[in-house]
């Protein structure tokens, strides 16, 4: 039997969270958030603490934690946050969606969080605390960094590599072979053809509106 | 026990919404269009009526309507005949299929059609006679309006809301937190980094072709 | 009960077939590629051989091919192969992943191959040999050619027709409608929304990098 799980966060990375937490039948012992949760049917009955500090209330061996902090280009609470508490002693539990698809000849490390729809390919590797978001592709052979962000809709072919703090926008695609580095940021709906050093940053081109 | 089902509209979107209703076991008792159906499989063994009018031969208390009527910007078809079965007495039935991923926390209104492969993320509410089409995905926390078009492939990240009669093209993208208003056009491929007033229409940046 | 099954290939494909055949029970008999397989688990305990004169010692009724070759656009051994064994007598196994979602109303061809969550819809018909990639879409009422290859996360809209060997690239999508000539190459990130003829390149607007 798994051990019962505190979640960090109550906001809607969280909700989905604590969604997918109860089809599989953990226990969800507390939110832990700063702002108090909205009142959503989904966290219903699950006690709140307001502040970070009661996490060392709960035994270290006796909690898995799960990292409810959504990831945002730019922001790096959830980062922090995952830090924190491994070197307090506490780990992560890695969660996978009854409805997404993770082939058995692939490896997620913990804390890695596979959201409904997501689907991650045979012989595929990914890294500690990264999201593969809600309908998100991750094909064969790929070498994911950790506390990557790989967002709704995206589709990443086979053998992509990606370094650590990656986030890869909401429908954005990447082609086969690709390498991409360190804190690297693709836009929502931008299209990756040629290796991205460290640090860069790529847009879609405009839309045009009328 | 459902109630029999009244299809209207004899095209591609009723072939996929009879397709889905024979996996759920429902009772099919017609097909209702202008143009008789073309000789599809999936149609076999369901009487055809060619008139509106033959929708009125059938108790508005012992049947449920499903609207089989495409969605594509610039015709109207689909609202006006939802608008006119409604005015008089008729329901809509909400189609699920049985290959779509819907939270147990999210809502759907009267006559919500949500095709093979969608998802409808925790929390999220999907207004009256709304498609969200095969592969589509709707994040946590969104808010879709009445009459929107959610079209194949499209992704909406969490905390997105749409007017009504949007239409959300192939393949398009939106980022988290977005506000679109009533009568928006995103076409197919485009990305929304920015919220949208009403009627305003965005075009993906123009592939180029050699 | 089905044939034995002898893989083409060893590369990525391939291990994406193979993980899939497994989940089938199908019995595997041999993996046949000029490279030495790279030594991934999920081809462990699989006869390899070296040369593809291998499929000859081989019974053309007693086993089923499957072309575990890629297919990449510019290069041609995928079809090559595939023409050279049907031609030798020998006939390709059609395969399906148990998490794709393919309508009974619709008809996959010799060799056909669908990946997971990739979505086949009512009344579409998809020719010899293509493949149906990971997450990719095809709506209801299309026709796809012979030797596709519909990339991952690729979204087609209802009524697409397409011709022989076309490459639709990873996360493109295509409105409804459309008709796309034989040994036509579309982007990845690419929106096809006017008809392309044949031998026609479509490649998506350049994103912008900082």
């Amino acid at each position: 039997m798994s051990k019962p799980v505190l979640v960090l966060g109550a906001g809607g990375h969280a909700a989905v969270l604590v969604d997918i937490l109860r089809q599989l039948n953990h226990t969800i012992v507390g939110l832990v958030a700063g702002d108090k949760p909205a009142d959503k049917p989904v966290f219903a009955g699950i006690p709140y603490y307001a502040s970070d500090d009661a996490v060392l209330t709960f035994d270290r061996d006796s909690v898995l934690l799960a990292n409810g902090i959504g990831s945002l280009p730019g922001r790096n609470t959830r980062f922090k946050v995952h830090k924190q508490f491994k070197q307090a002693g506490y780990r992560f539990i890695t969660v996978v969606s009854p409805r997404a698809i993770v082939s058995d000849y692939s490896s997620l490390a913990e804390g890695v969080q596979v959201m409904p729809g997501a689907i991650v390919n045979v012989n595929s590797i990914v890294g500690e605390g990264t999201i593969v978001n809600s309908g998100a592709i991750i094909e064969h052979d790929c070498l994911i960094g950790n506390h990557n962000h790989i967002a709704p809709g995206a589709a990443l072919s086979g053998d992509v590599s990606t370094g650590d703090y990656v986030h890869i926008g909401t429908g954005a695609s990447v082609i086969q072979g690709i390498k991409i580095g360190h804190h690297v940021m693709v836009g929502a709906g931008a299209t990756v053809t040629k290796n991205l050093d460290s640090n860069k940053k790529l847009y879609v081109a405009k839309p045009f509106l009328r």
